[in-house]
């Protein structure tokens, strides 16, 4: 199968099951949004070497959120529920209570368990700890206001005072989507992912967690050193052809991959779609994705099928 | 004292000795540079709730960069020269060998032990691993450089490699250097923050590592809760007037925290002198900072001799 | 009238009638499509000293343009049908042409005369020369291609192709949609400025063409200078108070103006309407519009009637 | 020739004397520097479409301007005296004086006519009228500031007061200084181009007045419609080849012009030989330049020139 001159091979993308939050963060204006959106998803790259994935999902106008100014949405992609807990009542204690004039809103209110989902009449959404935590910061002084069944902290600070909502839902996600391109060169390489990146970045529901949204340091699972248990994806390393079994046509000579994290598995075979249609093109050889041999993440993207889907 | 209609209060600003590196990162464009510094300096606000404190010291011109291409310097502080080594291999591993393009070397390459200065003849630098530890990733392939002195790793990645050096120097800096600024509103508040932060990002040897640059929750030691060790500065509360002993004038509505760790004393007092010459003016009402009586940090900056030096 | 602690005067806006076009400019990357719209867009405050008004109405995702790459839809107000046309073909010749990667193409496709709307059965969009105009500097060997009943030009340049609309459909805009924000200090003025351009910068149809989206050297018409047209807004000078009759209260001290041009009134009249519930706040203490007295312009927004209206 | 794989050819580039003026432009914020800098720049490519060809020449930290604010120094050529003050003015009028906070000062305070360099030892400085002409506007209620030699005016505004220098210097300097990257294909190109402009943009003195710095609508003198004075360079456009005496290799796809602006000879081939050394590399065939045979422009930059001086 072929996109244009771009080959789209015939494998798939290995995905896992994380929980995830939505946190909706507003500022005063956009300089200061911005800043505690850069503070809170640095250094949020991988669950393997971070304590969350994490990134920007949209920005919001301000006649959009709850308390009427600039608004980001952030995923935050983690393990476990405590996990994900800890990362996210520590980077917003670091990261947002810290920034002036931001406030911290759940965007998740409407999430339900799945027992829900599927009859249970009673509505139980599952949630963690977030200005429950915080508060203690009040020393005392910290009031809690109930506006329907959502339950806020004020939390007294220099420039006033740190609203925070009490607990903030948590889903089931999809992390570790992903695509390769594979390029002629890197300035195609490069230019190819900048532009999947950026189209990326335009839908809902998905962030891609690495730096600039790229990793060029793909890992295979273990390694020569026994306690190492992921090194570097020799197949896919240009400067390794000859010396090992490689994976990369003649042609080839830099790759890309794109990780992408989102809410549910159709969200995130969206995003690999969108991606690819927008990465292929003069000097991108071909299209391929990551996996485990299908044993280690419940979710499979068939490349393909992806675009199988799109012809009906 | 008083610059202006601004008063300097005659107190004193209290830090700390910690041990600090200087990266140098650099890229293939800026697209790429920002994308590695971006995701590097993320969530390294605090040592009290991160791994370290981070920021970006200054960008350098493709000119003047050891491999010729646009670069970043970063400073890295920590309490240990352990939690500095892990939180630096980490940080790299995850956001600068993953993001496409870049290479890592040391910025202190010229550092010395302070045995060294005091006429001791042999060089002995101090330093941590960094590419010495990375190198594993790349599973046996991984090449050593030697140029000079300084050995550096090639790492075989999916874009090519990824060069790194082995060690990177320490030294010893001062980290916590601060100042209040006293606004009558949040409109005057911010806006002096935002010249003082500018300001700051111009000089050499300083970062500012909280979100934006700006602490708005500024704390004192201890909480009425027993196992909290830090809670709300309440006597620098707006909204607590009446209820504490509180600390602001009449006329203050706003206050802000500026931080900013250096690699020396010297650099910081600059700093500190720089940003508050460029926060005071209309509606700042005085310039505070913050201190725990002298006793927990090494380094006291007085902020009106900040002043006196400069008329010399 | 008050929002908040803010007064709302009792006057109006004085806007006026004017030509504009829709132009939709896209290109490879973000990159590059920035750098075309912002050299586009510059030197284009107002119709008194500049060829026309222009300003960037929104970026559009790459899966929502034409050719699939990201683009920008900019908006050019101007008096006559010739001073447009001769201003949008100069400014694309100049910035768009010259740019790397650009094409350029209509935004006013469905747009169509009064006759038409009327009932008349032949649509007769009125439209004014582009690519028609630009092909010439192919030097005979550009190409036309018609795709339904729209004709594109591919002129060939240094990088391939640069792919112009013959024609651009122009309709009759509103431009001068106004309101003043008076401040209490110029820190609350600046913060209700910037606030208020980014909230109108999401709403569609509208631009604010002065730079930064805000004005602050306001004028009247006429001067002392018998050869001058207009000269300061003396009446709104804050250090003028005391020497000429002053329109402004004792504790206003800064005063900026937000001009906003539209594809029609409802769009300037909601555009006004969100700007100014964005401005008013602490330290804002009324918002007022500029008019001439209601009879050089057709259009009057009334302040009050804005939110007359939304109440209902 | 070569550097590392790129030709250098054997030709030169051909630039032309022209007048100009360096504007320092300072504002409140970083937020209102950008707004005014970008307004004042745009729309000011090439004095063939243009009033005037302007850039920025670097931004400057507050500590080094007049008035302690961040500033920027903005470098406008034209062929003229009398076209410059006129461009200058009217840029100045519409996009600074109205930008609120912005302040406009005099960069060449310390430029020399010839003579004065040549011994004659009254100082005479060439100079246009900006505050000169714009103080008008402040019917009668501007005031005017003499420091030194230097005289400034104070408009009242709305904000405030517009301060703006009296006369501005001007000087002879070099427009048109260029170079051509000729690619294999428009990815390595475009990134070339990229990075060239990033390196140029840290240097003193020039400018890169076209849409991100680039063009690729490179022209040739004359045409076939016998009323054009210009048309494309069908020999540099890939899509000719077969039809037109092609200059291009079999292996070139894509053609990017770099066009630099400066204050004088050595300025601009400093800037010509580092942003060449930055574009060469992989996928970059050859440099070569554009020249009208030598006999239109005054200056010549021969490539090879440029690296033969940097040998020695």
């Amino acid at each position: 199968m072929k996109i244009g001159t771009t080959a789209i091979e015939d494998t798939f993308a290995e995905a896992f099951s994380m929980k995830y939050s939505r946190i909706i963060v507003t500022a005063f204006n956009d300089r200061w949004l911005n800043s505690a959106v850069s503070a809170f998803c640095g250094y949020g790259s991988s669950v393997i070497g971070c304590d969350a994935e994490v990134g920007l999902e949209k920005l919001i106008p301000a006649n959009e959120t709850i308390d009427r100014r600039p608004g980001a949405s952030l995923l935050v992609f983690g393990f476990s529920k405590d996990g994900l807990q800890t990362a996210i009542a520590n980077r917003t204690g670091q990261c947002l209570m810290t920034c002036p004039t931001t406030a911290v809103f759940d965007g998740l209110c409407d999430s339900e368990t799945e027992d829900n989902k599927s009859g249970n009449n009673e509505s139980k959404v599952d949630k963690i700890s977030l200005g429950k935590h915080l508060r203690y910061f009040g020393d005392g002084y910290q009031k809690s206001k109930l506006i329907g069944s959502r339950r806020f902290w004020r939390i007294p600070v220099m420039d006033g005072e740190f609203v925070v909502e009490d607990m903030v839902g948590i889903g089931k996600g999809v992390a570790g989507g992903n695509f390769l391109v594979l390029a002629s060169d890197q300035s195609a390489g490069l230019l190819a992912a900048e532009r999947s990146v950026d189209a990326i970045a335009d839908l809902p529901n998905v962030i891609t967690p690495f730096p600039g949204g790229v990793v060029r340091s793909g890992s295979k699972v273990g390694s020569k050193y026994a306690d190492l248990r992921a090194s570097t994806s020799d197949a896919y390393c240009p400067t390794l052809r000859g010396r090992v079994e490689s994976a990369l046509a003649d042609n080839v000579n830099c790759v890309y991959e794109l990780v992408i994290d989102g809410t549910d598995f159709d969200s995130v075979s969206i995003a690999m779609k969108v991606g690819i249609e927008t990465a292929v093109g003069e000097g991108i050889v071909s299209i391929s994705a990551g996996n485990y041999g299908g044993k280690l993440g419940k979710h499979h993207f068939h490349l393909r099928e992806l675009f199988a889907t799109s012809r009906q």
